[in-house]
């Protein structure tokens, strides 16, 4: 099969979560040794744990591992970016040695990290943390022409799937997103922009920290994109979409997304890119989003317009904007504990624990 | 000497944070891995656990352990519960089982749990998770009366000092609040009055669940309680305030947070009780606000007005509103991955990781 029938394949398999099984899970709760509701979002995610998995009390969400996907963009030489292209691959090169912060928060929190290979400029050597399959060294320039071809973008999003499936054959029950791109809210604003309907000068944002001037010609190039996108033929389907706006880490991201859905394990979604991403997905297959959690609102303008397309509430508000995976692993013990809280309280019965008198 | 000067002596042992450190802390960060600012909150916790030990890279804040402080209240005689009085000794029992919602929390987020009985109304049996020193059997009824005399209030206090010193001589590198006692929001919405100057209407919240009728009760209690002690003479100081107003719980609360400032450890604050107590704490010895960390922002109103008093952010913002110490428990993750991120993550020069090109 082509890469995109592989993807189109993999998306259909994704059954829509059993909201029906919510009730069950409610209920469960209400006789847990707590007054009712009192652990509020804690709670909330453990009903959607059960709906993913379909069963009312939810299996524990451990192992849990996150995954960062890298590549590069061409639409680096607009100057969008205080940063070098390099420093992608001195990234990758630090996440293999664990030296970076999501490697620190994995480790503090119990998330092994995998690093993905989507599409780094340069040549990247092998490492056992690390699956080293760039389908292209780096994106074309976006602001002047498609990103990818539809059959790059397809290859992009099949690793991604592959990746999920892989770690979840290997044990995971809980997974993360996280980036690293030079460059890359660049083309998330920009897939934001082209599902969610908003104008580059609101989803447009600082990233690593950019000043005024660069911020200005970001949101041109942004606007420059999408004009170019519209004059041709309208996008026909997420593929279109991630190829001609998107990354590759962003498209692998994406497939991600829909490998766990695959086998019904939760996904936390990080910040923009993540969230870009997972656009890109629901427009695969809209079943996609019932399989998601969201880590955390970033400080991208982008974060929160995504985040109200995909109708999630973030589980965190620390004005992160790193990316990596950072938020959706700091955001990972809410999620386990919310599994847990399931699993292993005493019911008023079981405690002898008397209810309200009223 | 007595219980009182043993207070008093231990507040004056407080050394005040040093925030000189500060702008090591902060200069450290700049070398890390990461653009400057973008892990946000984390890295002010990182910065404030730096001003907290006197060290620009603090020590880690491993092992932990949150301490359940339990407590009944005369004033439940009023009526502002829907829980029978028997309750907080139910979950006593059921702590020391392993079976509530903070043990679940606290194992899935590596935190030993104590469970201190500083005042349960009923024979709690010895535990080896317990320390089982009630000053009496529950407070006497704060609408009509002092809660305590100033002498049970100061014991509670070093209850409370004491247990920190015990879990922090014992290896503990960072505490976290906890309460159990029926009815107890109504002395925490009385004592945050009576610091922030708020009115009962304002701080008064539905605890566990109440119903209109009882929550304009509630609110009434609080304010004949007040109205009393501002007929009488002026409160002195924190310890005539916590023996008016307050809980034995909640005066143990108070000298927990002391007795790990007095050893320089973080105190990682819950809900609405803790924070009536760090209240407390704060009139006892005002620089002990330096060591606190707010874990979340509780659904309880007094939990903002105290949080405004003490300038303390919330980690959190969950809609909980258990106790026990669960929203301190689930922010544990964050402080700990703040000191492990100060501690453990390349800086540019050893990753080789390129700066920005401006």
């Amino acid at each position: 099969m082509s890469h995109e029938q592989d993807v189109l394949s993999a998306a259909s398999a994704i059954a829509p979560v059993r909201n029906e099984v919510e009730a069950d899970a409610l209920a469960h709760h209400l006789q847990l040794t707590k007054p009712p509701g009192s652990l509020g979002e804690i709670e909330a995610v453990g009903v959607r744990l059960a709906s993913i998995a379909d069963s009312a009390i939810p299996p524990l969400a451990e192992p849990a591992a996150v995954a960062v996907f890298a590549g590069d963009h061409g639409v680096h030489s607009e100057g969008v970016s205080p940063w070098p292209q390099e420093v992608t691959f001195q990234m990758v090169m630090n996440f293999c040695a664990g030296g970076a912060a999501i490697n620190v928060i994995g480790r503090a929190n119990d998330l092994d990290v995998r690093v993905v290979n989507a599409g780094v400029a340069h040549d990247v050597p092998d490492h056992e943390s690390l699956t080293n399959s760039p389908v292209r060294r780096g994106t074309r320039n976006l602001r002047v022409e498609a990103a990818m071809t539809r059959d790059e973008a397809a290859a992009a999003v099949m690793l991604g799937i592959n990746e999920a499936r892989q770690l979840i054959d290997g044990g995971a029950r809980c997974v993360a997103t996280g980036d690293m791109g030079i460059c890359n809210t660049t083309p998330s604003a920009a897939l934001i922009c082209a599902v969610t309907g908003r104008t580059p000068a609101e989803v447009t944002g600082r990233g690593t920290g950019i000043d005024d001037e660069t911020l200005a010609l970001k949101t041109q190039v942004i606007a420059d994109a999408l004009s170019r996108v519209s004059a041709g033929a309208p996008a026909a389907d997420g593929l279109d979409l991630v190829a001609e706006l998107g990354g590759l880490e962003i498209a692998a991201l994406a497939g991600f997304c829909l490998g766990a859905a695959e086998r019904r394990v939760p996904v936390i979604i990080d910040g923009v890119i993540s969230l870009a991403a997972a656009l890109v997905a629901q427009q695969l297959q809209p079943a996609v989003v019932g399989y998601l959690l969201a880590g955390h609102l970033s400080v991208e303008p982008g974060a929160a317009a995504a985040l109200e397309h995909l109708g999630l509430e973030p589980l965190l508000d620390l004005n992160l904007r790193l990316g990596e995976g950072s938020g959706a692993a700091l955001a990972y013990p809410l999620v386990r504990s919310a599994a847990r809280i399931m699993n292993e309280m005493a019911t008023f019965e079981s405690a002898g624990v008397g209810g309200s008198e009223g």
